[in-house]
């Protein structure tokens, strides 16, 4: 029943439209944004993009908007969601795979013991990653992350990952889409651990999430019945470079509008910087270990180090969570 | 002026909204289309799938659409027309590469030897396109398309190519959409040499358009200018089982309509008809030699063999061009 709750509401999601003058003069549309700088350059710029006869106006065709999602859109701390995810389905598969009780990096994993995992480095986590993710269909994998995203809480916050979402950006997202943009997920982790959920939470369909991928291969499982199943080569890797790649490949119109929050953003912001007319380039910054986390230049998940620096160069907008967010997460509303 | 009207087309390109009922009522949104069987399951399937209450119904964003290109959508004789391309930019360039003229292939392609150029095979065509398709920024091939397809014509028809799309199939496109099917072109032609006309031609944005794709790179031509340039090296190929693979990845909800003419879309097919409820799927029987071209099972371009068979076992629909479409092209309706 739970499962069927949380795959029914990808169909209620539906982007909503009314008039934007209405919007403006009747209600706030970003109502957990502090007045601010922030807040005012996102109203200048959907003001100047989308009102006709404005010099900057945008043909809505071309009203693309491209978000990062680990630390943009929810919570990335204190490691990507998706890795927390493989870590406990090593844990919930170890039936299938008695061998791994004595097996590294497995071994590590069953034990918590995260200083040896760390001490074996990204080899470790690729071998994880390629136990979890691949040697499965699609289908199965999909759900995989739906019954992790029903039973699994954070260690923190002690809820489900997807209550870790920000209630500020989930607003931005809804206001966007009331102007006609159309919002894109364009984020270094897989495409197939987002999508099941992308479109109950963002209102992204997942025709609309660009992410990293491994190889599929179409197989015949039986007559008639053929199946996708995950392999273990990396296809594409989305993040740096690679996300003006995946932005270029996958929407084929260079974004107006680009939101991240690390190094792995810069060069889909440089990329949207680029483009002739109307541009707006944003990171979040995270300055809130009370109601969040606060990191930067020094960490190693979500680095903001060149990124920061180009964004002040350039003047592009840096979101300062704890001065312009009045809350994080949609259950601070309540 | 000329590619100007060609680019500004693009934005005028919008999807019409309209009620449903009014459609059917009122006016027939099929018009080019005989009365017969293909119309009358068209029909069917679209009001089974779209109308509230009925068993069949597809909710809104679970009505994907996908249709092959290259003779489905448009002709695809005496070959692709992304070959004839690359066939003119070796022409069209050969003043940046003297070295072309004493050089195989590029030799046959300058001297129309097609003998020859039929004799060297698929791997004389591989450097041809190589040699037309990398080397270059993304943004300088929309380019070199956009050119060719204002100036190039069809050797039979003597129109420019973007004139030989097939006039049912834009109603069927509409119609669709009009019924809130999100409509995407699934190919195996050039994911960038489709792009730059599909919006203004089918109404298909860039971000609804999946096919084959070479690897680019995101370079900085200089400071704060960086372009993506088109490398020779081949990424992904969306035919056969591509085509499945690629519906997964770029678009990652299964199709309930989709639509080919050919065994390279026979994996697209069964991907689509392995999905639950009601399902349509259809390929173009290319039976018209007096209007378009008549080829099926022995054909070297657009082979339909395998995918037939399938269809005729499986109740597929066939559409017959010569005996279903009243007319062919758009220019038939002069």
């Amino acid at each position: 029943m739970k499962r069927r709750a949380f795959i029914g509401g990808a169909v209620a999601a539906t982007t909503f439209t009314m008039s934007a003058t209405a919007i403006l003069a009747q209600e706030d549309p970003l109502p957990s944004w502090n007045d601010g700088v922030a807040k005012r350059r996102i109203f200048d710029f959907v003001a100047r993009t989308t009102t006709d006869g404005s010099a900057d106006f945008v043909p809505v065709p071309e009203r693309i908007a491209t978000f990062d999602n680990d630390g943009t859109l929810w919570t990335e701390q204190p490691m990507y969601f998706q890795t927390i995810f493989a870590l406990d389905r090593i844990k919930a598969t170890i039936d299938r795979h008695p061998e791994w009780h004595t097996m590294e990096p497995f071994r590590s994993v069953l034990a918590d013991d995260r200083p040896q995992l760390a001490a074996m480095g990204e080899k470790a986590m690729l071998q994880i990653v390629a136990a979890t993710h691949a040697g499965l269909t699609t289908e199965a994998f999909r759900e995989a992350v739906i019954e992790w995203l029903v039973t699994a809480r954070h260690p923190r916050f002690h809820r489900p990952y997807t209550d870790l979402v920000y209630q500020p950006m989930l607003e931005l997202l809804a206001f966007l889409r009331s102007r006609r943009f159309k919002t894109f997920i364009v984020s270094g982790g897989g495409i197939e651990f987002m999508r099941p959920w992308t479109e109950r939470v963002y209102g992204i369909p997942p025709e609309q999430v660009v992410g990293s991928s491994g190889v599929t291969k179409f197989v015949m499982a039986a007559p008639d019945r053929p199946v996708l199943m995950k392999e273990t080569g990396v296809e594409f890797v989305d993040n740096g470079p690679g996300k003006a790649e995946g932005i270029n490949r996958f929407i084929g119109r260079r974004p107006v509008l680009a939101f991240g929050n690390s190094d792995g953003d810069q060069q889909m912001l440089e990329w949207t910087a680029a483009g002739a007319g109307a541009r707006f380039m944003a990171l979040v910054h995270h300055t809130d270990a009370v109601r969040e986390y606060a990191y930067d230049r020094s960490s190693p998940v979500g680095r903001l180090d060149k990124a920061w620096d180009e964004a002040v160069r350039r003047d592009w907008l840096v979101v300062d969570m704890k001065a312009d967010w009045k809350v994080i997460y949609p259950f601070h509303l309540r």
